[in-house]
């Protein structure tokens, strides 16, 4: 789809910057801020950059005012015109009168507006005796306001065949990824992917503009530096120092998420981790390259973001939206977020995205900080910045603003020497006691732009030139919000960390990451003004010992829970290994596991796994590496995190001769085997259970014909929920053991462990009820909401 | 062993430290220069700790030398003896004279000698009517008199029952594991382990000492920071100003590697490393940890370590050992190794050992570098000591000189605030201005001694109260010279780089490391001077490309052919896993492909392990674990380095019902059933084949009834050589495989090499000469040994 699209598009490029034409831009809402701040003037250096070339132009501004008053409106915003810098005066004046006369307000409410719009454009292309090359409709207007002019362009301002049709948006392009693809569908009823140019401004920024050329121009040297072998870390980061203040009513709605990492932030990240097309000035290919990118990402979760809002946000808005004393906004102004990306170039390299307003300092910049691995013998004052390995090395892009006041590129020279463009872009002067990143300017080969350019003005060329790849495709725009919206789904009603703003703010919102999580550096300090939440905490308890069906319980809150479960396994561990040279261990499927899986892999440095064998308690009769396997279960949290060798590990054979738990393959006669062989006396060291809410333990369920006496150490079962096949432990057996353990967390178990309290033995009815080692020991370990509810 | 012997040097202080009684120590080599400069000082301070106390004491300086000339010696060794600097200088005065009338010379020279002495302790202590508590032998006295002088001890001097006897040796403990061994085994015939104390004076340095103490202490706050998942490196240093001169006699002999690396630096590094003993003070439970850090090492490999040489070195050696012009040494004087430790705890983490001669300044350490996982959103300028975690996070065992000047423990104050010994340490003044480890000292929590003391007396007084955990037992030096000689063995001929010395060394011999391997930052500058070994080394020649029967042929030196090998399987697995998602690779056993594990495990580290599957092209009838067991090869030299996913390891079924390759288990078709479920045509991506001096390769052996030809995938076969059963791929399977690689090298394939490269299709002969993919390729890897003879 996207190909073919593309393709079409670039013919329309080819087939009109070919032959001379009339080309008339739309600019709808002339009069509003972003078209008097930025667009008015990027029309005109597009005039300046162009005329004499192949085209004739006409500038329509546009907009719902009446015609009179908005001429006036419009003729205010072109006063203000500027001139480029190295033109000379009279020249420009020239220029701009003539810029002035091609510039015409005009009404656009009614489709007979928008009809005639179209009449006096044929009109205009008949008198030059050209023909029309193409139509540029700027919306510069709410997002409300645009299926409506969509549908009216659509109807009745088309040009002819011929002559292209150019159609651009300014964000937001929806909330979240339901609104997106709404207005995406909608809008794609009356233009085609080729026609529709999303503007996210910051892909019209030099410093970003410049990341893809700068990564192919120093292919040679970045091929090997380029990822997880060598990037420490990627920070995409944009500060503000502005305030919401007067932008609530939009603010409140979206908050910093959505204003500026979901596009802004995001579209950076892909053109730092993409892979580098062959061919990077070819559109179709960077944005295929892209979407795999996003592909790659690996999807975010309430852990990888943390959030802040400025202390005086809350009273701002309520000034705003003329809210009541009581009203909290919960709106992030500020937000941190760790994303990984799941390929071999990038596995557990973390690029954080950060961004917020009222903050210290306004900059922005996308840095790369290469892995330090030199050791530099000579004593460190005497490290030279070219040589020495052991100083930072890093290249940035820098946006703008900042100590350094442009934007630039930034390599360490213990780096590379890089190339960069022959045009536009110049050495930077020695600043003497600059720092930049935590080095003097002169640690670095930097590069600025000869001439500072407004990205508007760069993207208005790019529009002109049909450079899709400095624009937002459908499904780049889609992609993005999948990326983004289960987090923001998940963080909706998460209270911000308040902050003061400014330097006070201090070290408040600094950032860790630690695998997967990001967190801020600082415990929560007391709330600046008295947030929610003042509930104990689970640290504030202790783990608790008392009985129940007359064996010790072990009960505290899920944390104190596990890392006690855990530490008893070790010791049970260290004194099996040292007395029998192995510790054989039977461990559960399920959940609850989960926890003590990874407590057991991050925590447990001195844990005897090389003498460690691990069998499994039952097993879902499907494929050992299917998520549903308790077997996999195991292995993602537990076994590749350890050492344990291939054959101490006993998954249980439920998948023999190309199927599953057939009878005929005596998978469950196999294990039963295996562990007679292995296991003295078939007395597992210790086994850990659990429990179901019907009184079910390992898969031993109610009423099941097998497992619950016998003689039979290994059965194959029935589980009243899919997948119904299951091998598992027998009771007999579970009761050799020298220990049990029996794991029950959370509130849904209460009511079954109230009445497994009082039931006697009673296996057929309720499994657990039968687990009673014949001469080992049981502990039960519940957490408090499974134990008091 | 190790903890009966422990136990009786326990008694045995026990019993001397409770009753009063008479203790000799007996300085062989009372007239040298480790003597003069610490020794009697050491002695005179345990003196004066000890004078009053349970104990009367006699000094016996002994040497060969005539006692007249002896006692005058020794006399000038003394009179320099200072006081300590709280002692009020009358009172010091006072116990020096005691002091040294306690002290007298004697030769030590005859079996006569010996027995004199023996009776002169036992009337002395008759005299003072006490009994005997001991006696202290310190062997100040080259190694080689060793074991004349224990010989004599042992036989003629040994204190009578009930009284112990401890003997002191200096270093060198050997020069390798070899000669450690002997002279261990010859000591061992005089003395018990529990007699023995091997002093490593860098145990004695306040600082190395407080490394338990501070770990103890501190068990809470690095609990969760001593491992992997928090510590980016370690660095354990020394370096020095000085040269060599005028001890290269000594030096040429040992290097620094000998000199340092093996015993200061290593026992730093296991203090570092060890697991924590639940009781530090006990010796026992310390030196049994120390030993399992040391068995957790990782073995070192010429890559593991680089050399240099100070320019003036072959100069001096030339002088000093009145060699020829042409005389150039090989000795390093600088070394820097990098350690890996096999354990969950330290996976992963660097260990830098560096050490050398005429370097830029003194200074000794050991610094433990935490990871930086922070963002900081504040300005860097503004970032506080205490609360910043984007500053670096560090502690740090200055053992002294440097810029400090002193001894310290540095903890950087954005980890936690320390606890120290209440008595003993003190925190250090503020120094402005001075910079340590990159930072100003105010960014430390930093301690260092109230009272700086010297090694030596710090470990007499150890030796007298039986502290054993400050000295080196047999198992712990054998451990270390079991780590360290392979490294040596292979460095023999070595060419270290030459550098100019102090701070002309510029960035000469900066470090980097990656993976497993150590190099240095800058390429070979021009050798300074012309430097020896200009014989064609194996890395002169380049890897050389032909052709074997008909197929592509790479030769090479062994450890080239290897690295070129285990970088074409890896391509070959990148591109499989770009393709398809998977690779299946099928390995063969032996010996040739162990070299070829290890450097896929040490080297490779952008394998994509995570989507490959791991088949066996053959197996030995025997269980899996058996140290016969191809599949063991593979675990022990690849699995256990790598994290391939359970399910993706296909070792062959050999040990089915707990039988051996029964026809009735069907083993054979089981795994041929694997592969076809799981290998898409049974074709896989890579096979890699061995060749036999007889010609078989997998186990298809000359005139194999299976396997040669036919429709089966997988065989039973029989081996001329034990184990006999073989389980193996056929020939028509490997030849399905897109590519097969067929190693072979060493001097013994000659033969069947040359042989094997003339004869046509001839399986049943030779089952090499059926290897022929039907559509893959088939290369051949030799080492010229193999190709060239």
């Amino acid at each position: 789809m996207l190909m073919v699209a593309v393709c079409v598009a670039l013919v329309g490029c080819l087939q009109a910057q070919e032959l001379q034409g009339h080309v008339s831009i739309i600019l709808l809402g002339a009069t509003g801020d972003l078209a008097k701040k930025y667009l008015w003037q990027g029309l005109f250096q597009l005039y300046v950059d162009e005329v004499g070339k192949d085209h004739s132009f006409s500038f329509h501004g546009a907009a719902l005012t009446a015609p009179k008053q908005g001429q006036e409106l419009m003729a205010k915003a072109l006063e203000s015109l500027s001139c480029p810098k190295d033109m000379e005066p009279s020249h420009c004046m020239e220029l701009k009168d003539q810029f002035l006369r091609l510039s015409q307000y005009r009404q656009l409410k009614t489709v007979e507006d928008y009809e005639t719009l179209a009449k006096d454009i044929e009109a205009q292309v008949k008198e030059e005796g050209l023909r029309e090359t193409g139509r540029i409709f700027y919306f510069s207007v709410p997002p409300f306001a645009y299926v409506d002019i969509a549908r009216n362009i659509n109807s009745s301002c088309r040009p002819g065949p011929g002559s292209w049709l150019r159609v651009v948006f300014e964000k937001p392009f929806g909330h979240d990824h339901l609104s997106a693809q709404q207005l995406a569908t909608e809008l794609g009823s009356f233009f085609q992917e080729e026609e529709m140019y999303r503007v996210d401004h910051y892909l019209g920024k030099q410093a970003v503009a410049q990341i893809l050329p700068f990564r192919d121009q120093n292919r040679k040297a970045l091929d090997s530096l380029w990822n997880r072998h060598h990037v420490e870390r990627v920070e995409v980061i944009m500060k503000e120092t502005v305030d919401a203040e007067g932008r609530i009513s939009f603010y409140e709605e979206y908050g910093v998420i959505r204003d500026i990492l979901q596009n802004h932030l995001t579209e950076i990240l892909t053109l730092v981790a993409m892979e580098l097309p062959h061919d990077v000035s070819s559109s179709a290919a960077v944005l295929q390259h892209k979407l795999q990118a996003f592909r790659a990402l690996r999807g975010l979760h309430r852990g990888s973001a943390v959030l802040g809002q400025y202390q005086a946000y809350s009273a701002q808005a309520r000034r705003e939206l003329q809210r009541p004393e009581s009203f909290h906004s919960l709106t992030p102004t500020f937000a941190g977020v760790l994303v990984h990306i799941d390929n071999l170039r990038w596995e557990g390299v973390p690029f954080i995205l950060m961004s917020g307003k009222a903050l210290d300092e306004r900059v922005g910049y996308v840095r790369i900080l290469f892995k330090n691995r030199a050791f530099c013998v000579h004593r460190e004052g005497h490290w030279a910045p070219e040589q020495s390995q052991c100083l930072p090395r890093q290249i940035i892009f820098h946006i703008g603003h900042g100590e350094l006041g442009h934007p630039a590129i930034l390599v360490s020279r213990n780096l590379f020497r890089p190339s960069v463009p022959a045009h536009g872009w110049m050495e930077l002067q020695e600043r003497p006691g600059l720092q930049v990143f935590g080095r003097p300017l002169s640690d670095f080969y930097a590069y600025s732009p000869v001439k500072e350019r407004d990205a508007y003005s760069i993207l208005l060329s790019h529009i002109f030139h049909c450079r899709k790849e400095s624009f937002i495709t459908t499904e780049n725009l889609l992609a993005s919000w999948v990326f983004w919206t289960p987090l923001l789904d998940s963080l909706a009603h998460e209270v911000p960390r308040l902050y003061p703003g400014g330097a006070e703010t201090g070290h408040l919102l600094d950032l860790e990451f630690n695998g997967g999580h990001l967190t801020f550096s600082q415990q929560q300090p007391e709330q600046l003004v008295p947030g929610p939440g003042s509930a104990p905490k689970p640290s504030d308890f202790r783990v608790l010992g008392t009985r129940y069906r007359e064996s010790p319980l072990i009960s505290a809150w899920p944390e104190e829970l596990i890392s006690k479960l855990a530490s008893d396994i070790e010791a049970t561990a260290v004194q099996a290994v040292r007395r029998f040279g192995k510790f054989h261990l039977a461990l559960s499927g399920g959940s609850s596991p989960i926890a003590l899986f990874q407590q057991l892999a991050m925590g447990h440095y001195s844990f005897p796994w090389a003498h460690t064998h691990l069998w499994l308690v039952d097993e879902r009769c499907v494929p050992l590496s299917d998520p549903d396997s308790n077997f996999q279960g195991l292995q993602s949290h537990l076994l590749q995190h350890i050492r344990v060798p291939y054959y101490n590990i006993h998954p249980m054979p439920v998948h023999l001769h190309q199927r599953l738990c057939a009878e005929e393959d005596q998978g469950a006669q196999t294990y039963a085997g295996e562990i007679s062989a292995l296991v003295a006396n078939s007395s597992f060291d210790l086994v850990l259970l659990g429990m179901g809410t019907d009184g079910h333990t390992a898969s031993l369920f109610p009423q099941s014909p097998t497992g619950l006496d016998g003689e039979q150490l290994v059965v194959l079962t029935q589980s009243p929920s899919r997948p119904y096949q299951r091998m598992s432990l027998s009771l007999p057996l579970i009761n050799r053991a020298k220990k049990v353990a029996v794991l029950v967390m959370g509130r849904t178990k209460r009511e079954i462990t109230m009445l497994v309290s009082r039931v006697g033995h009673e296996p057929k009815k309720w499994p657990i009820s039968g687990v009673l080692p014949s001469s080992g020991q049981l502990v039960w370990y519940m957490d408090y909401e499974a134990f008091l509810g």
